[in-house]
């Protein structure tokens, strides 16, 4: 069994196909609505729903603080979190590079069944496909995500308003450099570990607390940079954020001096940016930090009525630059 | 622009994945849910939901009668129809790896365009990633997809009853062999297109006169055997088909010759199977051949008490042999 290895026809449909469902899939993630085993998953739902997609393509599969699997579940979680909504059901989508050990299979579906407990999603309808070795790379998997936002919650991309305050969860560029140091071709030894997290629970006290919250964001691929771009472009308005505020991890600022990379283009898996308003910035840091993944939260920043769908950073030295979106691709398949 | 190719720096999350997005899927997919741009698309919807999913991973990705972009569209839908479900929503995440061209990339996305008018679902949220050259082949797509299930329609695979019957809407075998007649290295000159098709406008008229359909179910990966297999075991029953009765076009029957294979095996694209009593069989059979993809319907089998779990077949000279599921993988990546 430990050396037992995926072949092509357990991508079939037929008998393995049903095989690996039983033994890896519903084994570890049945529900009842999982086990319904038709071609589409039924359940009632009502109100206003959010969906969403993402594939996870993100390499090397194993990486300090996560793999692929406990990424996909949160990267899609956060995606629905990020419009307020209670993340209900995923799917999960699977395309196998014959050759992955049935090991490393399990291994990535126990971290997905984990970080679905974590969250309090469930996996409810699923795919299996096997490419021939050299067609893929080891594995990639969709997750796409079902939520119901609250009554009265409208968290959009363009409701920033001049005047209102940007919030971070924590630090940036962790993930993009847990990935990094990952890779076996680059030999700096970063004591980094990726900040995957399911962010719903802490986005549902801040909703509970401020309702209001105008914006929320996740800066995944592209990084806070490119996030706080398309905040300025879809609300026009500009937005100012300080150097100095925007918290960073030593080792994170190390690793990117040593690889010439800026932190503020990294990807992130377990942050998020609110855009509220100043009055009730407070009630919201403080909530936020006395919750798991906000302890750390801080103002980075401001919105302006100064230069409409501009980034500006303020340095340390005071000196005011244009933080622009990412351009280029310095780290491919982070995510 | 004919010899653009994609490269990395469009997965990156940056300016360039934003430009793709607008200039190829907003460009052509565009709807007022889609263009919300947020991380999640929200839309109201009341009811009983139907979720499923599925990676494309068809190669070659342009055939006779589709393409990667139709099949990942038309699957998506019929999957959604074969719990009875009225498709509205989908998802679209694409991998694509470098060096696909923008032309066909642009083609595949019209495609997609025209599928998703056909079926009139709408797609209203995306993803792209790019993998190295070498690391996926060409483009894989996934397609999530979200319908309602109409008041007091309740189609599973767990509900076929002895004395009931078994219909088909049409052709067995034609989309495996219009694949294999595709790849290059095959050099038998079929003149067969694939079936793929959304069958969803087709079961709508079905269940509205025939609302106690006890099962519908779509023979794609595994073939019309597969399928039967799944039938019997979830519905606990036995299944006997008449080999006489199971349209094949000719031209399939003499590539399965050709090539060894056995077209009850052979992946479907806009086939289904439904399992109907047999007094309302007459009416139902009358309104599928009233529609495009029902004209060619008819009952090739039965359920019966006998050998639960177990499906037989029929064979043209009143033999019966066991149809079992597909073991091994005659043809893998034929969807």
């Amino acid at each position: 069994m430990k050396e037992k290895r995926i072949t092509l026809a357990y991508g079939s449909g037929g008998r393995l196909t049903h095989q690996l469902i039983k033994d890896i899939f519903v084994k570890h993630l049945d529900n009842e609505i999982l086990s319904q085993m038709n071609d589409s998953a039924v359940f009632a739902l009502n109100g206003h729903l959010a969906f969403t997609t993402d594939s996870y393509v993100v390499s090397p599969i194993f990486f300090p603080g996560g793999d692929i699997g406990k990424l996909a579940v949160n990267g899609t979680v956060n995606d629905l979190a990020m419009v307020g909504a209670e993340p209900l059901y995923i799917s999960l989508s699977i395309i196998i590079e014959e050759g992955l050990l049935f090991e490393e299979l399990e291994r990535i579906v126990l971290s997905i069944k984990e970080a679905a407990e974590e969250s309090g999603v469930r996996v409810v309808t699923g795919d299996t496909k096997v490419v021939e070795n050299g067609k893929a790379d080891k594995i990639f998997i969709n997750t796409s995500g079902i939520g119901i936002v609250p009554d009265g919650i409208d968290i959009r991309g363009d409701k920033a308003k001049p005047e209102e305050v940007i919030i971070i969860n924590g630090t940036v560029g962790d993930h993009g450099i847990a990935i990094l140091s990952a890779r076996k071709d680059l030999s700096f030894s970063a004591d980094i570990k990726s900040d995957t997290a399911p962010l719903n629970r802490l986005v549902k006290k801040m909703i509970e607390a401020v309702p209001e919250i105008s914006v929320l964001r996740d800066p995944t691929r592209g990084g806070l940079a490119t996030t706080l771009n398309e905040i300025a472009q879809a609300s026009n308005v500009g937005i100012e954020v300080e150097e100095s505020e925007i918290p960073i991890r030593d080792s994170v600022k190390n690793a990117c001096e040593l690889l010439g990379i800026d932190p503020l283009y990294i990807a992130n898996e377990g942050k998020l940016v609110a855009v509220v308003s100043k009055d009730k910035a407070d009630l919201l840091l403080k909530v936020m930090r006395s919750s798991p993944y906000g302890e750390k939260a801080k103002i980075i920043g401001r919105i302006t009525r100064e230069h409409p769908g501009k980034v500006v950073l303020i340095t340390r030295l005071g000196a005011k630059r244009l933080l622009d979106m990412l351009s280029g691709d310095p780290l491919p398949r982070i995510c």
